[in-house]
């Protein structure tokens, strides 16, 4: 098959288009799941797939599917991602996965041409999960994961339900989940981190998620007069937590490059200047690659914490807020990435995911890759958020070559 | 002279009755400095001075000396403290030392005994600088490091300045302020730390107070994605804040038994699990008796706070919040407290001061001491704040000898 031509001024344009929905006060857009401004970006996407001649379905969960059929009877090959945002979220996140996926049906569509296997282009419900919890929960009811019933009860910040909000905004589909068949799945994304943007490399071969394990951590200590009371009288538990959190830097050093480590948040109490904090509140976000890694480093940390704690009289608690396995995609789509970048001469490295994607639940049921293009400063959930157009454009030419060696094979 | 008999009765009973002025339901007292409840305390002290037959001045920060008259017109020794409270105080803090100098004069009084000196005891304005700030403001004004016009402009966290409450509550007195000659001061105070609770020692022998040196840094450094930015790219003032809260503690053990080192307030922003810290403020409170050991700790502190911030591509700020060179009292009357206390036959250690009081501000001008009993579990500044009566009649009775015997010297 001839390769068809990427139309780059309408997939930068229809980025702008759809970016206009929810858009924000001085940039930025804000798209919560299952709000209007969802409606109306799904209404949007769902009338494009419809113009392509895609046959679209929504399932229970209000994931959408386009098909554009093959040549063959057999289970598609898909692009996806997601299109809500967060609060303060830009035009890139999610959104370029989609319509980047819908620009090479429609290439292949002004080709008039047609690939051995369908290609769908789908959008999962609540990947960001800033309205209701689990992230990523459409991709898991799809997978299967999640079971519908529970997702459907969720019930979200704002105190409404993901059920009632899906017949609300006219997306509680009839497709029933967990009856499809998927080939592959390619979702192609900004990397939301400053490796690519800092090494001016064009395209991220992602070679999987990382593992995260969040820890919350709640010390308790005594209150005292920080100039009466000598330091071996002490429950500080403001100290235990510095020392906790600096622990976790070391960990990062111990195990080397993939290893990283974040204490972000950190409260003490009664926090004043002349007094020893009585409580510690604070949290330790581990990721890794290579899971046997996070699981000693976890429990490195778990165990200094408590150690640290036990010398200097202080109450350890501890809490798991999240926990991840690592995530290997396919090593015959990772290479296969690879080497389309290297063929259109397109500088490119391997990497993995530091953020979470439907493409990691996807990877449970079917061959999965991922494609990362530049974020300038590594900047994303944040209005600033920006990817350069010709970067943009270089990612969905890996996209488009991709969704069609994988639809072409025998 | 025969030593007269101290009414344990009456010094108890005295304590609970000035602690029923501006008490807290519950239990507790709030005296702020000048307000409607600290004039009633004051209206209090001053007619059981004239009760004992004490000539009374107010001067014009409003600090109140009565006078016991001795045998020779000499200058007074003096005990003293103060009758404002924290907002949520004790019986105690203050307050005893005070009510014991008073008892001390009626046990003279009630033997028909007078000293070759005579026997202040004063009541110093805004000792805790809860309401109006510096803290120790009336003994700084009576000693003359603090004019009396700045301290009479100081406006109060209310906005009410001190001049003007000092009218309102009826207590600018018409008495000069640096006109004082005072033959030696004497303090007896509760320790407000846990040292002779914990070791069941009767009486503190305070041989000066600890320097203090309180510095406030503000860390800037970058916000990023948890989960995608590698550690080597990270500027996290979150990080840092945590190493040089953990050196304060190394420094303590650097520096041994009389350095010690609190981070009691840090505050980090965004405070999100998975975002890095952009901005980390937080405090460092420093203290030590020796002040070339604090000197030195603090020019450590300050430099490792750079480099640490240096290496990590984070901007360190700092500004001082308050710095005291330590204060050394009067050997000999250091030496005439522990005799006492032995003489008694009272447990005693030597230990110095944590927390600051109008004796350090004393010291400047005449010799100085002070004398401590334990507090239960080391808290003040607290409702819970206590002493039992046993210690608090034992360190009255060390008062009233030590009054005698410097008022006796030749």
């Amino acid at each position: 098959m001839t390769t068809p031509v990427l139309d780059q001024a309408r997939l930068l344009a229809s980025l702008q288009e759809l970016g206009s929905i929810g858009a924000l006060p001085g940039g930025g857009v804000c798209r919560l799941a299952l709000t209007d401004a969802d409606r109306l970006g799904r209404d949007w996407v769902v009338a494009r797939m419809r113009a392509l001649g895609m046959s679209v379905t929504i399932d229970a969960i209000g994931n959408g599917v386009g098909v554009y059929h093959g040549l063959e009877e057999r289970a598609p090959v898909m692009a996806g991602s997601h299109i809500d945002t967060v609060r303060t979220g830009g035009l890139y996140d999610g959104n370029y996965g989609v319509l980047a996926g819908l620009e090479v049906v429609a290439a292949l569509r002004d080709a008039g041409l047609r690939t051995k296997r369908p290609i769908a282009v789908a959008f999962f419900t609540n990947e960001e999960g800033s309205r209701f919890a689990p992230d990523m929960m459409g991709s898991l009811v799809f997978q299967g994961d999640l079971p519908l019933e529970q997702a459907l009860a969720t019930r979200g910040i704002d105190g409404a339900t993901v059920g009632d909000e899906l017949r609300r905004i006219g997306y509680a589909g009839a497709a029933p989940v967990g009856a499809n068949s998927v080939d592959s799945y390619v979702e192609l994304h900004i990397e939301q981190g400053p490796v690519l943007d800092r090494e001016a490399i064009r395209i991220g071969v992602v070679e999987g998620v990382q593992g995260i394990s969040w820890t919350e951590f709640t010390l308790r200590g005594v209150s005292n007069h920080a100039g009466t009371t000598p330091m071996q009288m002490r429950n500080d538990a403001g100290y235990v937590a510095a020392r906790v959190a600096t622990f976790a830097r070391e960990l990062t050093q111990q195990h080397g490059g993939n290893q990283i480590a974040t204490v972000g948040a950190l409260t003490l109490s009664p926090n004043l200047i002349n007094v020893i904090a009585n409580q510690a509140v604070f949290t330790v976000d581990l990721r890794n690659t290579d899971g046997a890694v996070l699981a000693t480093a976890e429990q490195q940390l778990w165990d200094f914490a408590a150690a640290t704690a036990a010398a200097e009289g202080v109450a350890c608690e501890r809490r798991a807020l999240a926990r991840f396995d690592p995530v290997r995609f396919d090593p015959a789509i990772v290479d296969r990435v690879e080497r389309i970048a290297g063929e259109r001469g397109l500088s490119h490295r391997r990497l993995p995911s530091g953020a979470g994607h439907d493409a990691q639940i996807l990877a449970r049921m079917c061959p999965t890759g991922m494609i990362f293009v530049p974020s300038v400063n590594g900047l994303s959930h944040n209005v600033e958020e920006y990817t350069k157009p010709a970067d943009l454009i270089a990612g969905a030419q890996v996209l488009l070559q991709l969704l069609i060696e994988l639809a072409e094979r025998p």
